[in-house]
């Protein structure tokens, strides 16, 4: 569990024991020290990057025991989780995937949550999930048995993918525009009484803020995964997902120097048209 | 202008005479009469359905003179406002487009105003859009000259499309998992501490609360021009609008019976490959 | 193998037993009928539904051996062509991918033939794929190793779902305009001299000629998995995809009474505009 | 007229004057020469840049009389041509609109004529479009009445737009594949026996003989005013057109050193999830 995390359960008067590679902000050496030192029935809450998940998990499952529960906060695939739970059930140990929102603005506003597993679960751990989640009415959901939450994360990702596209859309288009000469104060105005207001939009003015024109950016955008997953989903179920899709893909495309299609359209037009084309 | 703006204008504190087509709702009878009523520099803002906007200004422009000022606070496309202020300029007569967002709850929330035109009227007419928009530091804009209020609200519009269909995609594809059994409750969950937060999400968790499988909506869709508009600027600038066009695009989809283009596809794959068709 | 690919086979001079499942039309009656009937080495083309290969390989393996080489020919995904070549390759056993295009026109105009194998392998079949391809220079590739074949073909077909719905879109377009009143006419002439001549292009003619307003088709279509496959590759090396995966997705899409989206879309115009909808 | 479209009607046994701004190409030095040399009633053939067709068309109306016919076989836009033969008509001048496909390949393979006009007219010159069409039972239509024939043309380029991507985005995927290792040998292999053979392929195939890397190429992509009025068309008549838009928008971004909307994505990123982006 990062950093942040830890100090809004702590302010909440939870005992949290840390263990981090990072062993100048851990309270144990070990995750056998980790297990040791909490109390059963126990919770043990994973955070680490994807691929050293499941390792984490197995190597956990050694030192814990029945009754415990394992939670995985991370960005697991949703489709990682059942088997997981299947494995971790063997030992009669607990496991529930909770997708987390809010990036490094959680420790202050909360962290969104979506949990998936059982109703047990989820009652026995909601102490710590109201600790994490904003104060509010909203923020949390159980959102259905194991892999629930990691799959409500995952569309949450597609639709931010969308939602920022369409945004930046629309800041190029005034941006190219003859007409419009105050975009950052556009984009601004928008923050109260339009219907396109959102938390991304004051994000977006806050960059404005910083810098007007986006200079000192490049376009080159990674993307995490749940972009992928989410229309890799989409293909699955037969879900027309064209926006999402879009978004990811324009991502992909900022990543390339010069683009094999388009040099192969290029070709093409040299082809039957003599068209003039660009020579590299 | 409408029935809410006005008053919000007679809240702050000014004198408003209102003319409406329907007589038991207008403060006096003809234009003629209304241009009478008001002391001058008049100021007046139009605010009528798009294909009378330009008969409405020219007949206003008759009763009205030097030093009035025509405010447009319609949904007129962009370049109709530069041959408007010509016009209206050969008069002595000022002019001024403001886009207007907050639909039906801008009576309560304050209205978003993106304004174009001269400095100097944007000065004149300051305590108006500051008795119509929020109350907070946001909501208004001075976005260019004549055009750019109603070019900017297009973009907003065209981005609102981009917005609400990523949600929708993320609803259908989690309506449709295996997963998600609360896909209303993930939508009210995401209203507080994530990254996709907004005021259309909650529009969309009211929806949901109102309606939790939307069984009563259809999904055919009207648009209502500045999608339209907005996709024609990318064309005319050149600017990859991938995401509003697709979210244009799935409106005129829902509107078809059937697609003459999938039909053209399907006959493609009878004849090719035997492949079994629907008939009708 | 299909019938059709026999007689072609036949007819160059092959000596072909045939087993379906179908006993009429089956030299024999069992796998090791079948394998006693072929002197060795023997070849064994397979061409089964997709949810069935691997079953019919490994009981085709059961009854071959050392020597003998299995050719997969069917709509495979390529990444079930390794670990079928791994598993045949301990008993000794060849194995071959084959991506087989024509459809129902293969036995007049010879089957286009994308192979996935090793070079030793690919030199043994030549005649055999002689026999089936086109009688021209064109028709045949040896793609790469086990795998390329069938990945060869899933491209082809996503290029094909690419190219059917430009037409259709066309197509589309004509048939929506007030001033092509001949568009059967236009598609037709469009068969020789244009940029956009090709197969496809004949045959959408052909269907015209049949029913000139496509009247007897509905927009159904299904999609048979190369098209699927395909995006998911475009989201596995991120290559944006979007012509061929707006494709796929209109498929989708017409398969589809109603919307789940655009009832979302719909909600949010309601909640946020007041914006007549439609009813169920 | 180009020197390839007069050899081929001259070929045909034509006269032909032509006229040219390079006069040594020119068999007459002005347009009233032109007129002088041409025998009643005249057929004019204009086929000029976008930009002068307007003008070249006034100024030959001014040379030419009742019982002329004026062709335009350039790019037009179809919009310009209802207000050319009404200004025409006013002179006793007939005018035709044709849309011209074949590129350089058409003195050879004849060219694809979609032709806008009156039954008469087309009648009247239907000797020249037999001299220049190919020879086969295809290249011609009559497609409807004055502005179907750039009609046709536009939805033609359109269509070509599409199919050019298709072919395009399936040569990236195989290139960045890792099984397939001879991705002209597949190109060239789909000429014959494929359902995706075409003559766009054939010059796919020839360009990737000339350069199998198509290394000396950029993917910088201009597009010529079909692309666009297509989209506009789509956007005007509510025809949803993803995979032509994306064909269009793709050309768009090729264009583009850096997105500015993937900026305002890597700007968002930046803000809520401290993700690290590329500074330029």
């Amino acid at each position: 569990m990062g950093g942040n995390m830890r100090e809004r359960l702590r302010s909440a008067g939870h005992e949290v024991v840390g263990f981090d590679h990072n062993a100048q902000i851990s309270d144990v050496t070990t995750l056998a020290g980790l297990a040791e030192k909490l109390e059963s029935p126990r919770a043990v809450w994973v955070m680490v990057p994807a691929g050293v998940t499941d390792a984490t998990i197995d190597e956990l499952a050694e030192v814990l025991g029945e009754g415990d529960i394992i939670i995985d906060g991370g960005n697991s695939r949703f489709s990682d989780d059942a088997p997981r739970a299947e494995r971790l059930n063997q030992r009669g140990i607990g496991y529930m995937d909770v997708g987390v929102s809010g990036g490094v603005w959680g420790r202050q506003n909360g962290y969104g949550l979506m949990v998936g597993g059982s109703q047990e679960h989820v009652d026995r751990l909601m102490p710590i999930f109201n600790a994490l989640k904003p104060e509010g009415e909203f923020g949390f959901v159980h959102a259905g048995p194991v892999g629930a939450g990691h799959y409500s994360k995952m569309v949450h990702n597609g639709i931010e993918y969308g939602l920022m596209h369409a945004y930046a859309e629309g800041y190029e288009l005034m941006a190219a525009s003859e007409l419009v000469t105050n975009v950052p104060g556009v984009i601004k105005s928008w923050r109260e009484g339009t219907v396109v207001r959102s938390w991304l939009l004051d994000l977006l003015d806050r960059a404005l803020d910083e810098d007007p024109e986006l200079a000192d950016l490049s376009g080159y955008t990674e993307d995490t995964g749940e972009g992928r997953w989410t229309v890799d989903e989409a293909v699955r179920l037969a879900v027309p997902l064209n926006v999402i899709t879009a978004s990811l893909f324009a991502r992909f495309a900022s990543r390339q120097d010069d683009s094999p299609a388009m040099k192969a359209v290029s070709a093409l037009r040299q082809q039957f048209g003599g068209h003039a084309v660009h020579k590299r």
